[in-house]
Parts: structure tokens; sequence; C-alpha cells
């Protein structure tokens, strides 16, 4: 292993593309190998043993392309199977779910904190544990607003009708003070200037996308594997190919998503 | 077989509620049994033989539980799987395309149909199909709605920013002046009466639930099987039985969902 490898993502689907995105921006000398296991999405509604072995899976084929560190970029997949991928490789992993709730706990000053998510990630309370366990005097509130995913993926991003549904959403949360909101979900940081814009200044939004792109940072120095100097393009796999892949992954990538190469898990 | 035996129902979720509610009202001495292959939703991103598979599957339950015809109330599964059930089990099949299908063709005036569906229904092109066969002459104009369904589930059937998203969507199809508009996903259903506000009284709505019950009566009516007395409570099945299940099942069916039973296929 040396510090060229890649580093691997992956993700049920396209939304880990948004964790791409943060990775490439704040590490533009790193390579990156991103999977989307998009023929099983969506995670949330399986069982956590076949979380587990999805999750296996994945990790096994980024690893087969010789990453230096993965990143699971998957709510689910993070609260089910971080454990099981750090004990089956030997590598550094970082899951989506405690980098961000570390974030909020060193962010919030009044100890309220919002969180949002899926239905799947709030009711698993997988934030819920890690911010308990972070930041032990904080009131938690969390809240699953379902409509911001299809939102997100129809690209609505700025619509008046996803502003109405956000702040009806948020109203609850704002009405607890809080001042800390973290972004749950793969998908919300497309989100994050419409909702910076409906909590106001005394709320400082976490993007989960990119505390998970510093802990990668950290990670890489720690173990003396960051890149001095870019050496291969990054590559896009998937479990299904569809002209939806296609167009939603561009949105979350927010780039040009060329080629993403069709392979069987 | 006989008249009090009951209809066997099944759709890959809850969606199909729209159809128990819509033999309910037009056929209230039939016995119904509901499946829910909740477990295994969404069926519109997994392939054709898969689908088949798991159309079998069900029907194989249901006709387990005395069912004396088999109602596929699931878009893709009636899409990919109606000749395989048919051709499986002795029984009259109705699948959910083709009656609103038919409606449509009888219906439109001037000859422009406009379908509306998921993004998986339109791409498969199954009232398209069905459409060139019952109206030759017709032109159809089909359109993908994706948020309809997370509006649906979210109970959010006459909120204004579903309003201002469904004027949006509708917009082009009205612009071709269609005089009927086919409802193509078990959904839609209830979006009927904002539907209904935003189209006029110039567009007819085809419900399919609504078709899909007068089908049934005329199949239970051809082969002489249709109940004269009421005989059992109506009982439903579900392959996963979560807090979502039985919430957004209730808002489809429209009534009080006490009971759903869980089963292993």
């Amino acid at each position: 292993m040396n510090n060229t490898h890649p580093i691997g993502v992956f993700d049920s689907g396209v939304g880990g593309f948004t964790v791409v995105r943060a990775i490439r921006n704040a590490l533009p000398l790193e390579t990156l190998r991103y999977l989307g296991d998009t023929a099983r999405v969506p995670y949330g509604t399986k069982s956590p043993d076949v979380v587990r072995r999805y999750a296996i899976n994945c990790s096994r084929f980024l690893v087969d392309l010789g990453a230096k560190i993965l990143v699971i970029a998957c709510n689910t997949a993070s609260a089910y199977a971080v454990d099981a991928v750090r004990e089956h490789f030997a590598l550094p992993v970082v899951g989506v779910i405690e980098p961000g709730a570390r974030l909020a706990a060193a962010t919030t000053q009044n100890g309220r904190i919002g969180v949002i998510g899926t239905e799947g990630t709030i009711r698993s309370a997988s934030y819920q544990r890690a911010l308990s366990r972070l930041a032990p005097k904080a009131a938690v509130h969390a809240l699953a607003c379902p409509l911001f995913v299809p939102l997100a993926e129809e690209g609505m991003v700025d619509h008046p009708a996803t502003r109405m549904i956000a702040e009806e959403y948020l109203e609850p949360l704002l009405a607890q003070g809080i001042d800390t909101l973290v972004l749950g979900c793969t998908h919300y940081p497309l989100l994050a200037p419409l909702l910076g814009e409906i909590v106001g200044d005394n709320v400082t939004i976490i993007d989960s996308a990119i505390a998970v792109a510093d802990a990668v940072r950290a990670a890489l120095h720690g173990a003396g594997l960051a890149a001095t100097a870019r050496s291969d393009q990054d590559l896009y796999y998937a479990t299904d190919v569809s002209e939806r892949v296609l167009r939603v992954g561009s949105v979350f990538l927010g780039d040009g998503l060329d080629k993403v190469e069709l392979i069987d898990l």
C-alpha cells in the first residue's frame, strides 16, 4: 500500500456522489474509486445482516481495486456495517455518521442539535446514539424529512415547492431553539443553500459530506497515506447503470458523469 | 371454486390498497385478500424475470387462500407478468394496465390521451403499447411524475406544494390539448381531486383503480363467480409490516388498517 493508491467510496446508490464531490474539493490530489450498489438500492429497508453482507461485497470490490482507505457513504451501511468492514479489511474505514456527529458536537453552543434524515436513518437512531456519546449533555431533536430525497433527485433544489415543504419540516426544530443542524443524509448537501436560508444565520448547518472529507484527510495523514500528486483519474462503478443513475448521479456529483462502468458483485 | 371464494389482490407494496378500496366500493358483497410484497418493494427497478418470479410467488399465496380471481394491482408486475400468471393458474387474472387503457380509449373524443405514471411505468411504455392497440389513431402523451408517489405517501394530497408541482408536471400535457388523462399508478387516485381541479372540466381523468374494479366485476359475472352475499371479512397480508406500511396503507385504503399479517413468501 502506498500513497498513490485510490480512496474507495461506496454507497447503496448515487447519493454518495456528494461525498465524492466533497472529498475531491478537500483533497484534489487524491484519486477516487466510487461504487454505487444501484441494483440493490435502497439498503434502508433491508435487515442489518443483509446490509452487512452487501457492505462487505462492496468493500471487497474496492479493496481489489487497490483502495488504501474505505469510505462508507451510505447512512444505513454506516449504521450497521462499519465494524464488520473494519474487521474484514485491514484498512482505515470512515463511515458517514460519526464525522458529522463529531462536528455537530464541537459546533453547538447552546447544546440544542437538530438532525434531519430519511425515515430509516432517524428510526435507526444512529445519529442520536453517536451524539449521546459525543455530546452527552446536548438535547438532540431528530426529524425525518422523507420528501427531501425525491426532491433532490429531481434537481428541485431551489424550487418554491421545495422551500414550502422545507419550511414546514424545519419549523418544529427551529421552535426547539437548535443552533446546529446536521444534514444526516447524503442527498441533503444539495439542499444546503436553501436550508441555510430557511434556518438563518443563528443555526450552523453541518454538511456530513464535508465532515467525512475532513475525517478522510485526517485518517490519510495519520496513516502516512496522503497523496502528494495526482496519479490517475477517478473511476465510477455501479451494479446497475440506467439513464436515471447517470442523470441523478450528475446532479449529485455536480459535474458531468460521462462514464459509469457496470459491474456484477 | 364457488362464488363465496375471495378476490385475491397483490401489489409490490401498499399502493394497491387504492385498488382494494375501489373494488370494495364497486363490489361490496365480495371478500378480499390483499398481499403487499413490502419486503421486496419496489418491483420497478428489478428485471422482468425477477418480477415474474415474484408475481408467481404472490399469486401462489393468494391461490392457496382460495382466490377465485387474481388482481395484479402493480404496474410493473402487470406489464411483465400477467401472461405468466395466467399460464400458471387456471383463474381469471386482471392486471392494472389494460382496464385503464381500455376506458381511456372509449372515453377520448379528440384522440389526445395523456398518461402519467412513475418513471419505470412510463419507460416500460406499457400504457403506450396498450393504447396503440386499443386506440390506434390516438396520440398518446406519456409523462413521468416521480414526485407524486412520495407526495401521496406523505398524505400531502391537497397541499399547496403538491399543487404547484402538479401544475408544472401537467402543463405540457395540457398544452397538447389532451381530453383524457390516465392515472397510470396505483398511488395517484389519492391525487385525483387535486389533479381534477388542475386539468379542469374538459379533461376526463381515468382512475385505473376504478377501471380495474369494473374489469373484476365483468370477469366475475362472466365466470358466474360474483358473490351474492358477504361471507367473510377482508384480510391483509404483507411480507414486511412496519409502522410505515400501516400508516401509508391506511392513507391508501382510506380506512383504518387495524391488522396486517406478516407472511414469508
